[in-house]
């Protein structure tokens, strides 16, 4: 069977956009299944589609082909990338969108694809549909990269400053972004799990400052009931990245935090 | 063909987490439909959630298997359990999700699959990707319940008080809870149609008083046209349950009503 | 293999009905692809549930089967009709949801199948699953619409006024509606791209009046990054329609803009 295509788009669930780039796959790929990763990316907010599409791809199986879509620039001459890594295809517009991809995989290969978007019938504005799904759909049904643009140095892709949280060893500190806040009010951090986990969850509370405000005891747990009324928690969440986060209540909302902010979060006492 | 796949959240669909269970059920069971009944339920909704569950049963094939999933306890000692009631397999924490399911089921059968929340690689947060959908997987390829887990008595599963309204004959008044606020402002009760609409819709208007607050006149409609400007409905809906309702209006915003909240609904006059 | 069937409608995503219809349809056409075009329409919303489908209707394959509800007057004696247009099957209430792929179409058929309405086990209020979602699974399997019910007139299919933009020519002013305001901002009007284009887009800046109020500039445009900061432009857009939009920021917002409204775009100087 060929891989199935997931769409990932800061387009909403509200317009009529997702629904006619499903319109579309139905027609180029009969029969290969079209699943939804999400379309609820904050319009233009690359930190948090990048996030979805690195902490979600893994779970897909190999081959599956991934039209990713948070495209500030549509219509200009950025260009259109196919990442392949881990053994599956990343469309996407060359902008950061895979930053963190890139970040977690090696071997990666990544293939010029701006060209179709000259192709006749494109629009200038919406290339989601006329560029990412025809182009998913070739994939999908067998088609190698190769045959559909010219292969490029993986190095030269836009790997944006938020990909990479810093560590102060003097300060004991980390500085992070945080990627994502959820429904629950879950805070996603820029911090991979194995590693900072060892770094920041095994000796106590921590002190986090959100946009250098003032700093709030922070409480390494394992699940979001090990954690008393009011506590704020980092835990290795399920995503692959730590999370700030609450028992049955918002994280968010007791740290002031959003999408995109930065949070400093630095081993009390401070010393090495 | 192997009966389709079911899901039911809290998740809503702003973030990554329905996207990833999709993601992992194309990869268990591959060529097996797998369809959104909703994901969104507010976040730990139990009533809302049990209702949108028993609601919808009915209308999905014979032989569909349900992961539904509003788990605030998740990563906790709380049972995950399979319900097998009308021909379908309802995977679920035991928190009274199934709740209105078994309330409306007979000849139901129920199975304790806790123990595979201990497998290896299981995150504590997100047992909707990690337990349950493997679960649905299996269930949806052929293997039975009873080959999963031991067999349980249903009369063990958790039953909130919200599954049940009281009548009190005296007052002819039936105190109700609202199971949900939809988009167009009707509030569905936990009163299902075709007993309480004989008793509470065919005696002229009603009195209701939600949370406690003044009463109201509520008429017994058949169909939202029936109503006038300004005049709330009860109605036996489309849901099997009764449901307060105005005219391309929203009866919660008139009534004052939200998910969750007490309705006393009394036969005007008061007399037997 | 059988054309795929499109749900279009107002129900939302937060409650269980498109859930519910999603059931009946793996019941009944089993293997028969249901795509979501889109559940986003606002309650009762006709020009804007119009404008979707009509925008839309294309970009799926011949064959496809479109269930489009949005329905006010659901359970009342208004007509359910069955629209050939493109070579694509419309089912929708008669109420101008059809308008404007009528307007666009030519050729089309059209079919009453309101009695459908008046089976055992229809709810007077949820026809989407109990009428639309059936006929559409009996259409998608292959039964012909002419089988469902008589061929009706479609010149007698309800046309509402927001259909037609007018064009003054002594003040060289369109006065159009806006039909969506989507999640960027970007305000679609009801001007079909390729003529009104021709029309008001190569003479420099138009002067824009929201629903009577005071006038703005507004630059033709090609994309969104043609557009300066704060600037207001009017492209044909990827919808077939004229698009009012800004660079990264809400047009709808700039202009006080939101759907059904009407707006006046005149011709800089006003001559002719």
């Amino acid at each position: 069977m060929p891989g199935p295509i997931a769409l990932l788009t800061d387009f909403g669930l509200a317009d009529p956009y997702v629904g006619q780039m499903r319109g579309v796959l139905a027609g180029l790929a009969p029969g290969v299944p079209v699943l939804d990763l999400c379309h609820g990316v904050e319009p233009y907010n690359l930190p948090q589609g990048a996030f979805f599409l690195a902490s979600s791809l893994e779970h897909y199986p190999a081959g599956t082909v991934f039209a990713a879509i948070v495209d500030p620039e549509v219509g200009t001459a950025r260009r259109i990338v196919a990442v392949l890594a881990a053994g599956r295809t990343v469309l996407a517009p060359d902008n950061g969108l895979a930053g963190l991809v890139l970040a977690r995989s090696e071997g990666v290969r990544a293939f010029d694809l701006t060209a179709h978007a000259g192709a006749p019938g494109v629009s200038a504005t919406f290339h989601g549909r006329d560029v990412f799904a025809p182009l998913a759909a070739r994939i999908a049904l067998g088609e190698a990269p190769q045959s559909l643009g010219p292969e490029m140095d993986p190095a030269t892709l836009v790997r944006p400053a938020w990909v990479e949280p810093a560590w102060n060893a003097d300060r004991r500190e980390a500085r992070a972004t945080v990627l994502n806040v959820d429904r629950f009010g879950n805070c996603v951090l820029n911090l991979c799990g194995g590693p900072w986990a060892g770094r920041l969850c095994c000796a106590g509370p921590l002190a986090a400052c959100v946009d250098g405000g003032g700093a709030l005891d922070v409480f390494p747990a394992r699940t979001y009931a090990d954690l008393g009324l009011g506590q704020v928690g980092l835990l290795e969440g399920s995503q692959g990245y730590l999370e700030l986060c609450c028992n049955q209540a918002s994280a968010a909302q007791a740290l002031g935090a959003r999408s995109g902010c930065a949070v400093a979060l630095s081993v009390a006492g401070g010393r090495a």
